[in-house]
């Protein structure tokens, strides 16, 4: 999976990060943020690739990041800025007014995008807009996200770009039969061949896949793990990774479960209730993305305790609370069986700020992918697993064995350790 | 610290396990657990040693274990399995009728112990009678207790013997002025000098390494870890370890500290709240003995997350509350700050039933400490890092890279992966 | 609804309890709970009639109850208890002993029942055999109940019997069409007419009021609120009283949900999360008896807090979850709005044995209710609205106001206080 | 303790509301809130007075109070509002400045209070500026306090008055001695005879029942409740109030203990952990305050539970935990027994804004009180029971019966329901 030589192309340049769902909360709290980090408004907290054990890779400067994306919605990154400070209030009014200039001119690189096979809940973000798969073959659909890309990139002379999912979960759970190989992706397109599961998460990874841009999921929508872009990927020689953004209820799991592995106590059940409130929220509350979401959710479990906890009876409940806003709140309660049968009870709640808690590390796997994409990986990068609740390749769902990982990576890539 | 050879001496012959408070509610658990195993009434559930991955281990086997033990109370194993019952009902009443015979076989190993500056609560717990501190030089007491253990081998011809202390924990928080040397804490021996800080824990630690006996301290309580004893150990090439099992709360908190330093977050505050219903509790109402519990649990916090976390602010409640008896109940409160200073909170409620959390760890620490010995490792063995809340001679706090540790220790050991 | 004269017939003579789901937990609890007081091995924590401010009342003693019932499964109350107390732990091996024969001699009292209109999940624990309503006309189904109940009078020489249902929830949401009138319900009885929503319930409570025996439903099945039985039980001048158990997060609601009403706190969220392990959870994992449950929990939140949260969104999940047998678990999270808008937090979590909660109620309504018939008391008895989550007839919801309620009936109906 | 003619004077004229620790968060967020409703910027949610139930009663309108009080810290209330907002966040910037002006106007109100026996903790608020206290005598001091408030009526215009008490708690748990009698105390004051118990609480309420002044006591400190001052309180026929504001834990155990006792269910412990990061928690470090405090906390169960739990085991700990701020979190486990023996749980957590919770109370018992004092009642005012943690006077402990005496006070102080 790694080149063998492991030098990477050295990072002057300007890096773009084109984000899919470009006004949404997570996006408005990326751009601002990393705005607010330029502008010395503050401080990394909250960015694994701020960590002294990282800080000998060549990574590109949050600072000098240029952000722009697809989006359906139509209001703009300032108005969603606005929504997030007067609901969750986790965007100051100090903040966003200091940074108003930033996501302007991030709002200017956002094109208009897709939602094809996105189900009624996602589609009525775009209102009464034509989208462009609207009457429009998917070839031509296709060629025009390209051409999005390749705006962004002149227009704001970067020397290389990343593209990351930051958009809402699509109501899709498989692959499209046309995902199968390259050829028959292909040739869907070419027919506009409209399957039920051939969704706009796949036309962005293709896209970005097919000119030679490294792509990050952070979503558990269906994208680059279909065999299609399996296959580009590797043709391409790019990295890519996935998926679905390990930030909250499911971080506390993989950081506990291993711990009950690790003692030999037998879990007959964990049941996890989280409340959203954002528009994930909203979205979850379709039955299909909710499905989804929670099936993402839920693998972890079996593959830390299986050997330990054979019975294991586990559930994920996600349920929309409005009044919680941005705020992600769960309750788990864990039953298990110590020695001599004895039964016992752990239970945690988490309150975090969603957003706030997937934005850095949206910064990190960007800069991550991009390092891995000069250091010239392919593939689905594994040493990114701990940032995903379903790390595409890997094998690993601890924690703990994840970081170790993603520390030992960086040990073998800063030129420091490095063999250049 | 671990032998050039690696090789360890068969374990064939029987071992025998010698119980600091052999009557106490752990000291039960353990006893009536392995007679239980020995019996097929119940499974390996909570004996880490009874992982797969540490299948290769040359261990004694638990269904021949011997138990004996110093204690100062004058009650029966039988009384105190029937008081378990009675009070947590963590030992059924089949169970207790089951290894009842066990049971006794055990008790007529138990030796009258020592209570020197333990203070009073835990004086109390002898009721009237004499203890062998009372009118007798430390010499003679010392002598006392080392032929307690010879004849514990001797009359159940044991090949190997163990000691673990599980007593309650003593109110003294700072190694003696004696313990500074192996030669002065002899001479205040000889010349019965008795410092306030001299304690039967570290008496009972040094009969056991004086008698070439592996030391395992479970308790807070200062023991193998002062001066003089480190060089006993030393001398006599014996490995020991310690301190304080990992069995609850702490165990938590070890697992989950490190995933807040893994994604740089900035903990603020970690506030915890134990209730403990128990002897232990009782003992831990005296506010010395607290202090002394309290100090072993709030290590962990700032080596974990001293880098991440520089404000952090963190407190220890040990509060006795009788009715949950042998249960532990721990509330943790965790405020920590995310991207842009967002401020956020972890909970965690843990209900666990102490002793059965304990009594496995035991059984494992007395085979891996024995294992240890036999393979000639000499001084504190920090592999066993992961069953210690506070892991004397030991860099890693979390559990993960604990537990790791241990893995790596059990393929260098096992005669499959030996080089032997 | 109270009669004029307000002169109870004295309470000597036996009095009989005919449970409907004879040999379910909670009747087991209450069977085996009542033996325990009379042979003197369990106080009388739990029962609301032991409080010293309903002393004053001429209640049927405890000890003198004699118990009954219809049941479709086919094991005995000594099975039932055998497996409550290997799975729930809360009737100890000892108390069972006690009480076997208490046990039998009840178990001689039950009949077998039916499960009309109950669906597959109710129907399944009655195995392979035959239930009255296959292939036997409903009339002919209804004579052979109401024969069960004469031969339970007849054999045990009862002066007076009450009918309890603690059967399990009903998938029935709605009154059946014939329910509509005493008429109408009778016709569709002559006619064999079984209306997809004429159930069993219903049929227990008609025959119950038919043969002038006062009636109390424990459970949230649609039962003597029906138009048909709320007439008939007029017309006998009966009592009855419903509907669905106040046990356990529902109590805790209806003490706290006050709360914020009278500090004039703006509930914006109350979501209730429930994890049952016993066979009421497995039945409420059919969804159509899972929607009744939650609809019956629901109720509550808006008429207490509905002048003061007029935007308050709520959501009750009941969930299976094996290990946790007998015991329910509830996490709600209460988010509210007080001065100036400031958003903060209310959660509780729930541990309580549902049995164990339910039998002494029962035992409490029986004793209450037949009080109500000597006294000559017909109709819904809202004075009993403390005990019920959807409590029929009654306007206060608060838990407060309800025992309230009850402390003036017993002020009023004690003869100490009495004006006769 | 009412009048007989029950007519107040009406409420026509202006009413001034004398804060002690005027700038303190209580303070703050009562003026800057009376501010918002004023300028209608905020609802008055929060405010029991504006529930319908109390919509009758002729209270001086909140739009209209005027406020002033007593300070030993020498910033402003604006300073104080910007520190909120900052730490807290529940003052928004956007209403601070909205009503920056309506803070200076109170903050020209507030004089120069005293810190006598309060101690080193509250003395150091004041810096190094000396108070009244230092070097005047007793009386003079007092003659000093007094002219502050009639420079208050006087230079506002005010027709009455009333002072509450929202200053931090004072160490002193006892009266002092010469509070035996209103005679005693006067002749301590002339004498000025410091005694160690003899604290600013009781000056304060001193000088405003002699100046013809209802007092409410929102703080745990020993105030109007020492026999010299409910001597005077008698003898200038005013009414008074207190104590401690009960906004949190406290209230949520008022609301849930009667539910133990109305079921009949015997609780074993109930033990509470507090944390408290603001200026209160701060003083609370100081283990005499938070003795005070703790025991201010600990008397409702008693009282509540004492029928039928006479075993409970309870505790309250208040801890300082910086980082919440003026958030208050608590932690309640509450283990009681049911039927036949069976041990249960409940737990609960509060995360309340502590200002933002006492603020409308605060409102509402200086309306109340001054209602009082216009219908000519006189001494403890009972009928305000459920405002306060520990209600002088009062023999109800529950919230519900007395939030039932609110209620029917308001039926009967209303004009529109009243009998004159």
């Amino acid at each position: 999976m790694r080149n063998s030589e492991n030098r990477p192309r050295r990072s002057r340049g300007r890096l773009g990060v084109w984000l899919i769902g470009a006004r949404g909360q997570v996006a408005t709290c990326i751009i601002a943020g990393a705005a607010a980090i330029r502008r010395g408004l503050a401080d990394r907290t909250g960015l694994v690739t701020a960590l002294p054990e990282l800080a000998g890779l060549d990574l590109a400067p949050v600072e000098e990041l240029v952000f722009g994306g697809h989006e359906i919605r139509s209001w703009s990154l300032r108005d969603s800025a606005a929504e997030i400070n007067r609901r969750a209030g986790s965007l100051s009014r100090e903040l966003n007014r200091a940074v108003a200039r930033d996501l302007d001119a991030a709002d200017r690189n956002v094109a208009l995008g897709t939602a094809l096979g996105c189900g009624p809940t996602i589609r009525k973000l775009a209102g009464a807009r034509q989208l462009p798969e609207d009457g429009r073959p998917l070839a031509r659909l296709v060629d025009g996200l390209r051409r999005d890309l390749e705006q962004f990139r002149r227009k704001n002379r970067l020397d290389r770009l990343v593209m990351v999912n930051v958009a809402s979960t699509e109501p899709v759970g498989e692959a499209p039969r046309c995902g199968v190989s390259l050829a028959a992706f292909r040739r869907a397109l070419a027919a506009n061949r409209r399957e039920p599961n051939l969704a706009a998460a796949q036309l962005y990874a293709y896209v970005a896949l097919e000119a030679g841009i490294p792509y990050v999921n952070f979503t558990p929508s269906v994208a680059s793990e279909i065999p299609a872009l399996l296959e580009l990927a590797e043709l391409q020689g790019l990295p890519h990774a996935g998926k679905d953004g390990k930030t909250g209820e499911t971080l506390v799991k993989s950081a506990l479960a291993p711990m009950f592995a690790a003692r030999n106590l037998d879990v007959l059940s964990w049941e996890g209730h989280n409340l959203l409130g954002n528009l994930d929220g909203l979205v979850l509350d379709d039955p299909r993305s909710n499905a989804v979401k929670a099936a993402s959710k839920e693998k972890l479990l079996r593959q830390v305790l299986g050997a330990t906890s054979p019975n294991l009876h586990s559930r994920v409940r996600i349920d929309y609370c409005p009044s919680v806003d941005d705020w992600k709140i769960a309750w788990d309660f864990v039953h298990f069986r110590g020695f001599l049968g004895t039964k016992m009870i752990l239970q945690f709640i988490w309150q975090g700020c969603d957003s706030m808690l997937a934005a850095p590390l949206v910064l990190d796997l960007a800069r991550l992918v991009d390092l891995a994409a000069r250091r010239g990986e392919r593939g689905l990068q594994t040493q990114l697993a701990c940032f995903f609740k379903n790390p595409l390749g890997a094998t690993k769902h601890g924690l703990g064995e994840q970081f170790a990982d993603l520390l030992a990576y960086a040990r073998a890539a800063a030129p420091a350790w490095g063999r250049d």
